[in-house]
């Protein structure tokens, strides 16, 4: 493979902001939108196996109710007649979040979270409920789902469904969530668009809370724009996620479509990890920053964020035993064997240990936005390599630890492709609360590999 | 005694807000009343013992900058001329800031806090640094500081010399701090006003670090004006605090010489400890509740209150064993038995209990903030009696520890004196947030007790 090989995705020419602009024109209704989905999950959803619930009446009702409004001259939101997934721990109040695992079969909520009242305001309609590793944690869920471009491969967790439909084509975007490498990875696996906004730009009020200092909600899309502009939907200030400050959303969908104003600079990090990754990932990587030429330094990480893998288990697995306390109580013979083992090793963290590690984030964080003066974005790879064979496991999210800890800004970009025919990921991180500058980045390298 | 009984404080005449209207109209420079203070000073420091450290010839310097100022008609702050006395856990970066332990003997921060920051931006004049306890816990400081009604007896801790100093009638008010019971409880014991804002309201930023969940900077201050004119002053959005939401300061100064809208009523609650209140305490409030007529009802607390004082425990100590950490290392045996007890109680602590403990605090506080949209405050005692006899001890917090626990703002009013003369605050609670009605309340009690 070379790096100039680019993976355009099959739902490229159907992205939602070209579908928002055509029901608009009144060149399709959203109805009609929504059966041509509807009928590409027909056809691969035997084999995926991306969603949790599909709800494909309600769906209907919802295009109607937007072709009435467009009809009768109403105002139209920004995701007006698109069809999104959200991930099964994303509470919505028409549909069941069963969290991938059986001791919350059946499980209604009232309410929708937050983030997807955004969306809703804006007329997205949504489709169903795309699968989940067992409380996103790393264990397939309830529903097992298959990579797009080989089902004998993981498409990667825990936003598994919602890397699966997007490559699909059953949507053109869905929810995501990353606590370590939940969004990035299968986006990366399934050669789609993956982005983790800044820890704190989006609500988590009525998503599953599995570590509330890791948490994030986002997006995989088939497209960049997409990621933006179903983004900046949810990017509004809750007082009920104290991770939040308000803060004016970022124009994503805009500057997916612009260059950076100065010359790019970006800073390949290897990151403690590199020996992880394959000899294909890594080879490709080198011949990505060499043909990068000028735009690329390579850049060693400082020693401090050596740790950061090992305070991230302490905080994540001291997490999830505070908060899957009850599933463990009533129901530890329910949960696998590894979320098990991360609940028991986390109930024996002491508070000092813990309280240490979450101190750490913002200390590094700062040292991370300080080396991000002067570069615009790290450059690393978004997974070891191509999605491993096999469902039983989602592989391994060790190149998302740092970027997930320290709640910068990330983007997955479906940029290369390996041996194998299997996507391999490009992970660009911004310094927090300039995602908008990681956007223009991602453009001008998508551009620039292509050229 | 009798609640009727009202100790006005001998500094009351001198007020904060008093004095900057006298230098405004030119009726006297800042230089003539800080050597009337430093004359005050003279007379009683060697009893009372008050400041850790007095920086004379500073704080002429900074009277005389501030007279120059008014003669060349600059723009003159709320607070122009006002000597101010500073806890010495408040960073300042022209005097020394050692934490009442000989661990941080001469340490100077390059810094102000950055609540100091906004006084001197308002024209203050900090007039030196007031005593605190050991670390700002439980054990009497470097210091020993005496109450001024009378040396045998404790001024309470452990803001112990802020609470001292205004008693005296050194400044008009002083800067103190809040983890358990540290701002109310010396008020009461030394007859002055207390008040502890609601959690968030006021920057930490330069401030030891006891107990990021608890710790609160407050104010204690011969009128409840001047109470709210230094508070007011210091609440300011500041993003290095996550405990603070930008919000507009109340018009505290205001509040404290207005009435309720509507006639108030309060909930007189006696809380799981009231019997270790002493029976004159009990029959003070008692009557108290009784004097005031329709205007109190008698409240039970809800059960689910009965854990705060054991989940505070938990939650201070532990932040304690990981905040005091490298004074536990280097220092143990210059550590009060007590303290180093509270440390190693808290390296024991699990994380997942912590967390539960944290937790509760947000819900058990809107539980609060529910029962006060059917009551304008809680009236309660500030401690369980007057100032115990002694230095050793700095009296029980645990009339406080609710209160801090869940973040209402809470005042402690000068009003009641005990058999030996000295004085009993009466503390009124207010919703968080809603700390203008607290004051209103306040001023309303005063003048209706004065009647």
């Amino acid at each position: 493979m070379t790096s100039g090989e680019t993976s355009s995705g099959t739902a490229q020419t159907n992205s939602a902001s070209a579908l928002v602009q055509r029901i608009r024109d009144g060149e399709i209704t959203a109805s009609e939108a929504l059966e041509a989905y509807l009928a590409r999950i027909d056809e691969s959803e035997p084999t995926v196996q991306a969603w949790d619930y599909l709800a494909r009446d309600n769906a209907r009702k919802q295009a109607e109710i937007a072709d009435k409004a467009r009809r009768r001259g109403a105002p139209m939101g920004a995701l007006h007649g698109v069809p999104l997934g959200v991930k099964d721990i994303i509470d919505t109040f028409d549909m069941p979040t069963q969290y991938g695992t059986p001791l919350h079969k059946g499980r209604r909520p009232r309410t929708d979270a937050y983030a997807v009242e955004r969306l809703r305001s804006q007329g997205a309609i949504l489709l169903g409920k795309t699968s989940t590793t067992e409380l996103a944690t790393y264990a397939p869920g309830v529903t097992k789902t298959r990579n797009p471009h080989n089902p004998e491969h993981t498409p990667g967790g825990s936003s598994s469904g919602s890397a699966a439909a997007v490559a699909a084509g059953h949507v053109p975007a869905a929810l995501g969530t990353q606590t370590n490498g939940s969004v990035i990875r299968p986006a990366s696996f399934c050669g789609v668009w993956g982005y983790k906004p800044t820890f704190g730009a989006i609500s988590r009020t009525g998503v599953l809370r599995q570590s509330p200092a890791l948490d994030h909600v986002g997006v995989l899309a088939a497209t960049l724009q997409d990621a933006g502009l179903v983004a900046q939907q949810m990017m509004a200030y809750d007082s009920r996620d104290s991770a939040m400050r308000p803060c004016a959303a970022p124009d994503l969908h805009q500057a997916a479509s612009e260059l950076p104003p100065v010359a790019p600079l970006m800073a390949f990090v290897k990151t403690p990890v590199w020996d992880q990754a394959d000899s294909e990932t890594q080879n490709a990587f080198g011949e990505l920053a060499q043909a990068l030429g000028d735009a690329v330094t390579e850049l060693a990480l400082p020693d401090s964020f050596a740790h950061i893998h090992t305070m991230h288990k302490t905080v994540m697995e001291t997490e999830i035993a505070r908060n899957y306390h009850r599933d463990y109580e009533r129901g530890a013979d329910q949960l696998s064997d590894s979320l098990r083992a991360q609940i028991e090793r986390g109930r024996e963290v002491r508070a000092v240990d813990y309280i240490r590690s979450t101190e750490s984030i913002g200390a590094l964080a700062a040292i991370a936005d300080e080396i991000l003066n002067d570069y615009d974005v790290f450059l690393t790879p978004a997974a070891p390599g191509t999605a491993p064979h096999g469902l039983d496991s989602t592989g391994s999210a060790t190149f998302c630890t740092i970027w997930t800890y320290l709640g910068l800004p990330a983007l997955s970009i479906p940029l290369m492709t390996g041996a194998n025919g299997l996507p391999i990921g490009v992970q660009l991180v911004g310094a927090r609360g300039d995602d908008a500058r990681l956007f223009r980045m991602a453009n001008w390298l998508v551009r620039s590999v292509s050229n």
